[in-house]
C-alpha cells in the first residue's frame, strides 16, 4: 500500500502541476511561462517540476492529449453513424460538448501560437483532427467553399466556446446554442424540440 | 529640409520597429517578445527602440491602432446604409476585406492573450468594435441566439483568415470565399454573380 500512496501523491502533484500550468499558460502564454514560475506558483522546487516533465512541451502536451484523445473518440463514433445527417449532428454535438466542458483549456488552445504549434509539433494530433473533421463534416471530396465554410463553422464555435463574453453562461445553455448554430451553418434541417 | 529627412528617417525606424515587433510576436507571442529581443532583430540599441515606444503595451498599441481606426470607419460607412440587408453586406465585406489584406496581424489578434488584453486595456476598441458589429449584424435588441451566431461568425472568419491554412490562397480568391461564408450564415439571399 505505501507505493501505491506514494505513486498517488505523485498523480495528485503531476494533476495540481497541469493545472497550475494552464493557468499561468492562460496568463503569460506559453512563451512567457517558465517550468520556474510554475514551480513558484505550486510551492515546490524547480527540480520537483523537473521530476514530472522535462521541457515545457511536454508539458502542453500532457495538457492537450487528454481532449484529443476524447476528441479521436468523438470522429469514430461519427464515422459509424449510418446517415450523413446523424454523422453531422454527433460529430458536431461532440464537438461542442467537448468545448464547452474544457472552456478554459480551449481559451488557451485557441489564444497561445505556441499551445497549437506544441501540439501539431508532438502529437500531429490537431491537424489530423481538422482532415478527418472536414471530411465528416463537408463530406467526402468538398471543394474549397465547403472546407471553408466548416473552417469558419469550427474555429468560431471553438473562439466563441472559450470566449471571456460568454464566461458567466451556464453549460447547458452555451451548450445547446452552440450546437444549434453549428447545425443551422451546416444546413441541417430544424430539430423538433 | 534637414529636419524633413530626420523625420523621414524616425518615421521608418519606427515602421520598421513595428513589422519586426508583429514578426516577434508572431514567433514568441508577446509575453516571449522583450524590446531587447526587438533592437537585437533591428540591429540598433535597446536605447533606439525605447526612443520610439516606452513600454512593450505601446508597441502593441501602434500595432493594432491602423486596423482598428479602419474598422471603425468601416462601421460608420455600414450604420449609414438604408436597408439592414446593405448595412449587412457593407460590415460584412469590409470586415473580411480588412482581415484578408491584414491577415499576419489577424493571426496576431487571434493567437495572443496579451495583444488582445493590451488593446481591450489601452484602446477599448476591441470591446466597441464588437459591441457596434454585433447591433449593425443581428439587429437591435438581438436574442442570445443572435449574439452567439454573430460571434460565432465574426471569430471564425478572423480565425480562417489569419489561419496558417489557408496561407497559399491568394487575397481576392480568400475575399470573396469568406465573403459568401459570412452572408451565407447571416441569412442573406444568394447574389447573382
Amino acid at each position: 500500500m505505501a507505493s501505491m500512496t506514494v505513486g498517488t501523491v505523485a498523480e495528485d502533484t503531476k494533476s495540481r502541476l497541469l493545472a497550475t500550468a494552464v493557468r499561468l499558460f492562460s496568463e503569460h502564454g506559453v512563451g512567457g511561462t517558465s517550468l520556474q514560475m510554475i514551480a513558484d506558483e505550486l510551492g515546490v522546487t524547480k527540480a520537483a517540476v523537473y521530476y514530472h516533465f522535462k521541457t515545457k512541451g511536454e508539458i502542453t502536451e500532457a495538457v492537450a492529449a487528454p481532449a484529443l484523445r476524447e476528441l479521436e473518440q468523438i470522429l469514430d463514433e461519427a464515422a459509424a453513424q449510418r446517415s450523413r445527417g446523424a454523422q453531422i449532428d454527433h460529430a458536431l454535438a461532440g464537438f461542442v460538448d467537448l468545448i464547452v466542458r474544457h472552456r478554459a483549456l480551449v481559451a488557451l488552445f485557441n489564444t497561445d501560437p505556441g499551445v497549437a504549434r506544441a501540439i501539431d509539433r508532438s502529437l500531429r494530433g490537431a491537424q489530423n483532427f481538422k482532415t478527418r473533421m472536414v471530411a465528416l463534416l463537408a463530406g467526402p471530396d468538398p471543394d474549397l467553399a465547403g472546407v471553408i465554410t466548416v473552417h469558419v463553422i469550427l474555429a468560431g464555435l471553438a473562439l466563441t466556446g472559450g470566449a471571456a463574453d460568454h464566461e458567466d453562461l451556464d453549460d447547458d445553455t452555451l451548450r445547446s446554442h452552440l450546437f444549434e448554430v453549428g447545425r443551422r451553418m451546416l444546413g441541417r434541417p430544424k430539430r423538433r424540440v
